[in-house]
This record gives structure tokens, sequence and C-alpha cells, in this order.
């Protein structure tokens, strides 16, 4: 992958460019290996009016045509998306050897048009409806601009889903702080993150409000970026190395409305996925999630079942998701650290698996690391994650 | 799907439904059956800033939603290849059921808007950068607006082929003409074409020049519409029917920079169909293929082996593939007739296959139709097509 940042002059070819170079010279492979290609991105259309064939135009100039090339957009979930697809090219045995990227360029010039396009991952008809009645509202009320239009209208999701669990559980404004500032942590030791910089609890809740409890340095920030995978047939993976990771399980799913006693998307694809990959939470040593924004973690955790309903809080408070504890999460930084190009970040995750099972992350590595799991979400839709993905790989 | 045409009125969500709803109700399933769902648009994005979560969107609103939910865009192919990989889902058997859905909506109250979406199919800095110094070169010599603003710079390219074809192997323009005659005249005998009135070759080559020697009947329109289709393993789809139709073969491949005299992309991707499926092109009883333009027809001709290098002109002449001929070429009006929503295209194609397979397809039916293939192309890239996607279906 790309280290994510802020890169004003290099496009989603150059970025992909980088990624792709890199996996298949760690890899020891020609281009002319590759079979079949899924490229995931998000907002190129809506950033830069390239849609219908982004995955042909940025592997084209790089000299890689002639295979299938299927582009797929599940929001932040896009390139999870592409890394499914192109597991099930493999793991169904029509493909020996099939390429994952993901790309995306958020910076723009305008940033106005960054939020906005991060903010098609919804019902754009309906949310259109809501903002003409809010900015009909704030009209009334002389308030100055239109919502949402500044900053992504997620971070007041984020906000709302975290003053529902403090509310609920009591977990507290401090916890979610204890995530950023973990996450920042390990982001400092992780060559590809975005921001290096560590945080103690104080400067976290110190920094500017976004949406209570948000601060700023709980919220992904914007970012470039690209990461590639590639995924081989057992016997072909023999041919390139003595070391392979493997893809024990991989699902896509989407939200859907139920009563608040039901399972959510992600208990249910959690479940799904455990099982077709035969191990439990207990067997995770550890585990790249989305989180877009901090409370979002603690919800996780519940969730993905590394402990049970409302005891996230009182999880981070342990130590046991940090680098050194028994089950860690977002090693690479996550999304708050390593950075967020929407669809480059479910690739990226699978990166930092790779890494870690393979043992070769560095000043970040986990120790003996066999199992771990990626989880990633994009887009909502009434109350509910729009696509979520699931990823558990084993060396 | 539904009847292809101009719907000023209807979203996506309101198209998508009547498609899906048709196909639930014609196998007698609940859309509580439905496993997994993709869902192919091209354009949504660039009209109606929907991306993203396209598929989401339409379908949750439908009471669709806790399943896989993947959107793929590859231009004019794109529903092409959600079909792909909804029938990749069944046959790799991860799931039984899988809906593939193609929806799109071109026409909007800015006609301009529309023919930027379609000209995304590019490589869009390439041609922003043609556009420029087109632009630059007009102001110099005093002409009038940018090309490619007021019609599909696509057909310019048609043009071109049609063109080479004529200066290469003698081929007419009365030729092409009969193509779109044949064409319309199938499309008159279609319920869900978008244009059903019946031509004379006179009135198709006296119809206004669009690029000689297209006229403007030789041409696809913009149009709205849907389509969808429900692929089952065969042990499910027995439950609902005695009446199965089987895919023999599916592939999505791309273009890439190759000497004239290598086979181009659709050659290429028909040797693999034929061989999955077992069947020559003599095998075939009827064929619907991408006649975005009618000359695209006659070159399709040669490159799916309907006929020799260069026989493409005389085959049209011998009434082979007329409703009544050897292999029919798009009974259900082609493009041409029938219309082209860009993302609902390819699924429509398999919807005509399915209807003549089951000998439910009405005043077009092939008497006795056992085989069939269906070819789609999307986007432009350097020389060649950018998606291309092939399936062959069999009783």
């Amino acid at each position: 992958m790309t280290r994510f940042g802020k890169y004003i002059d290099r496009g989603l070819k150059n970025l992909s460019r980088e990624a792709v170079d890199a996996a298949l010279q760690r890899a020891g492979m020609d281009k002319s290996a590759i079979e079949a290609a899924i490229v995931g991105n998000a907002v190129a259309g809506l950033m830069f009016g390239q849609e219908c064939i982004r995955g042909q135009v940025v592997l084209r100039d790089m000299g890689i045509g002639g295979i299938p090339i299927i582009n797929t957009e599940n929001a932040c979930a896009s390139s999870s998306t592409a890394f499914h697809l192109a597991w099930l090219y493999v793991a169904s045995g029509m493909y020996d050897v099939a390429l994952a990227l993901g790309v995306e360029k958020l910076y723009h010039e305008d940033k106005r048009r960054s939020f906005q396009a991060i903010g098609a991952a919804v019902d754009v008809e309906i949310m259109q409806r809501i903002m003409a009645q809010m900015a009909a509202t704030s009209k009334k009320e002389g308030e100055e601009g239109g919502a949402g239009e500044s900053r992504s209208m997620f971070m007041d999701l984020y906000a709302m889903a975290a003053r529902d669990h403090m509310h609920r559980y009591g977990t507290t404004k401090e916890q979610f702080g204890r995530v950023a500032v973990k996450n920042h942590y390990h982001g400092s030791l992780n060559p590809h993150a975005q921001y290096r910089e560590r945080y103690t609890l104080e400067e976290i809740l110190a920094s500017p409000l976004v949406a209570e409890p948000l601060t700023r340095l709980m919220c992904s920030p914007i970012g470039d970026g690209a990461a590639a995978a590639i995924l081989c047939s057992e016997e072909k993976a023999r041919q390139f190395t003595s070391k392979p990771i493997f893809v024990r399980a991989s699902f896509v799913d989407s939200g859907k409305d139920h009563r608040p006693d039901e399972p959510g998307a992600t208990e249910r694809i959690a479940a799904k996925a455990y099982e077709m990959a035969g191990v439990t939470p207990e067997d995770l040593d550890l585990v790249e999630l989305h989180d877009a924004s901090a409370p979002a973690e603690i919800i996780l955790y519940e969730e993905l079942g590394l402990c049970a309903k409302g005891e996230g809080g009182p999880l981070i408070d342990s130590g046991y998701t940090e680098l050194t504890g028994k089950v860690p999460v977002n090693t690479s930084g996550g999304l708050l650290s390593k950075g967020h190009p929407i669809g480059a970040t479910g690739v990226a995750q699978i990166c930092e698996l790779f890494d870690q099972l393979r043992g070769e992350a560095g000043d970040h590595q986990v120790q003996g690391a066999k199992v771990a799991l990626a989880e990633n979400g994009g887009g909502m839709l009434r109350a509910e994650v729009a696509a979520i993905s699931l990823h558990i790989l084993s060396t």
C-alpha cells in the first residue's frame, strides 16, 4: 500500500501504480501473472467525473489489461468488497491469481466536494430532502450555511451512537478518548500511517469538538491512497512463497430493518465468518476494524464478540486491545491514525493483517500472530450500516 | 424488465421495483428467498449524485436487505457484470439464489448531463485534455461549442470503425442500414422495446446524419429502465420450475493494447465462452449483441464467429440474422430499437434470451431455440473496448 496522506499532485493512476507495483514486487510476481482484477473505489465519479470504468483506466495505465476487470463500490467497504470478489474468483477455481485494488483520492482544491462525495454513502434522495428542510429551518432562524457541507454528517451519526452508548451502558468520553490514544500510538509505529503523532488522553479530549462527545482526534481524517493484494490458489501461492497467508472466511453483507433486540448486520456476519473459519473470537490474535470514529471501535468490540454487550468501555480500559494486549485492535493505527481514503481502506486492512501474520510488521508487530480478522463497514441506510465486510486470515 | 423508455417522473427505485417484482412473480418466488444481490449501474453518481451504495438504496426501498449487496459498474456492460457475479456466487456454491439487477436513468432535464455521463466510459483525464485542445482549436477557427456535449462522442468512434470496415472490406452504408431495418422490425414485435416503429431502408438512410456513415436510426437512443434476473442452483431452480434455463458460460474481460493481427477482446472472450459451454457458433439459435450502432453489429458478427472476417456485410444481406434466419440476432430489437439505458442493458439481454429459450417470447419467438448467446461491451480505452461480457444460456 501507499502511505496514506494528502497527495494533491498525485492522481488515481499514480497511487494505484505504487500499490500494485509494491504488491507484485513483494510477491516476486510479474504483472502478466494476474488473471483477473477487482477494483474498489467509492467516489471517483463524484470527485473527478471518472465513473463507469475506473479500474480499467488505472490498470491499463500500468499495462494491465486483457483480463476480467470488475469495478465495485460499497462506500467505505468498497475494496473489502473487491477483496471478497477476488477471493471468490480464486476460491471458486475460476482463476488462480486475482488482484484486489482499492484506491481513493479525497483531497480536492474544493474541500466541500470531498464532504459532498462522502455524503453520497446514504440514500441521497432522502438526504437531499432532509438537507432542504434543514436549510429552510436555518434560514428562518438566521443561521449560516447548510449542514454537512464543511464536515461529514457521518460524524453526527457516530456522535449520536456514542451518546446512546454512554446513556445505555455508562460508557465515558474518556473511554472513547482512550481508543484514540491507542490508535494514534499504534499509527506512530506504522510507516504507512498518514498521521504519526502520539497524544495523551488530555490532548485527545482537548482537541476541537466535532460533535459531542467526539473531538477531532477521535475522528478519521480525509486522505488519499491505494492498497493492493494478490490472491492466489494455494498451489499457485506455493510457487511464490513458503509462507502463504490463507483467507479462512470472506463475507459481504448489508443492513436491514430489524427490531432492536435482533442482531445487527455486524453480529450476523461475524457469526457466519467465525463459522466458516472455524474459529471463535478467543482465537483471534489481532483485529483491524472500521474506527471511522473512536466510539465505533467500542461498539464493534461488542458486535464482534470481543466482549459482551455494554462491556466495550471497560475493555479499552483493561488494555486488552492494545498492541501488547490479548487481542490488539487496529495495530496499523486504524482509520483514526493510518487514515481513511474510503475506497482504499478495505484492502489496507488486509495489508496490515498480511504483514502481521507474516511477522513482517516491524515496530508494531504482534508477536506470534496466527489468526486475524478485518471488519469494514460502509454507508448508512436508515439506522444501519449499508455495506459490511468481514475477513478472517490465518498463517 | 420494465419497458425501456423516457420516464422523467420515475426514479431508480421505482424502475428497479418493477423489474424485481416482475422477476419474482415470474419465478413464483418471495423476495425473502433472495440470498445475495448484485446491482449494475453505470452513471447514477454523475446523473444524480447517488454513488457508493446505489444497490442498497434501491433494494432497501423495496424491503430487500440483510444480504450481500454488491454494486458494480462496467459502463454499458455494468449489469452483464452483475449477472456474471451473481452466476459466480451460485456456480461456486456460496449462495443458492442470487439476484442480478441492472438499472439506469439517462433522461435528465439537462440533456448535456446525460451525454457527459455517458462520456465517463473512457479515460476521463485523457478525454478532458483532448476536449480542451479541441475547444482551443474551435475557438481559433471561430467554431461554436465543444464537441461531445450535445451527443455521445461514442458515435464518432463507431463512425470511424464503420468507415474503416467499409474501406477494408467494401462494406456499404446500405448494409449498416439493413441492420437497423432488421432490429427496428424486431423491436416492433417486442412490447418491452422503447421504439416500436418499422422503417424501410430508405427511411433509415434518409434519417438525419449523426456522423458519416451513421444516421440517427442507426444509433441507439437515450433511455431509462431496469431489468432483473434470478439465478439459482439447479436444485433450487427445480423447486420453482420444470423448465429452468441454464447458464453454460459466463465471462467478463477487458481490452488491452495489442498488434492489429492479434485477436481483440471479443474474439478472445468468445473463444473462452464457446469452450466453457461446449458449443460452436453453429450451435447458436439466437444472439443478443451490443448494437450501440448498426456497424457494431456487423463487426460483432465476425468477432463472434458467425461469419469470417470481412463477411459481416454479406451476412446481413443474406437474411441469416433475421428473425426467420439461421441465427437471428437482436430479436429483442437490440439497443437500436429496444433502447439502451446503459446499466440495464446487460440483464435486459438475458431477459430476452430467457423468454426465447422458454418459448415465451410471443410475436418475436425464435422457434425451438435451445442455445443462445449474449454479448455486451462497455466503454473504450485507447482503441479497444474497456469491458466486455459474454454469456451462453441453454434450455
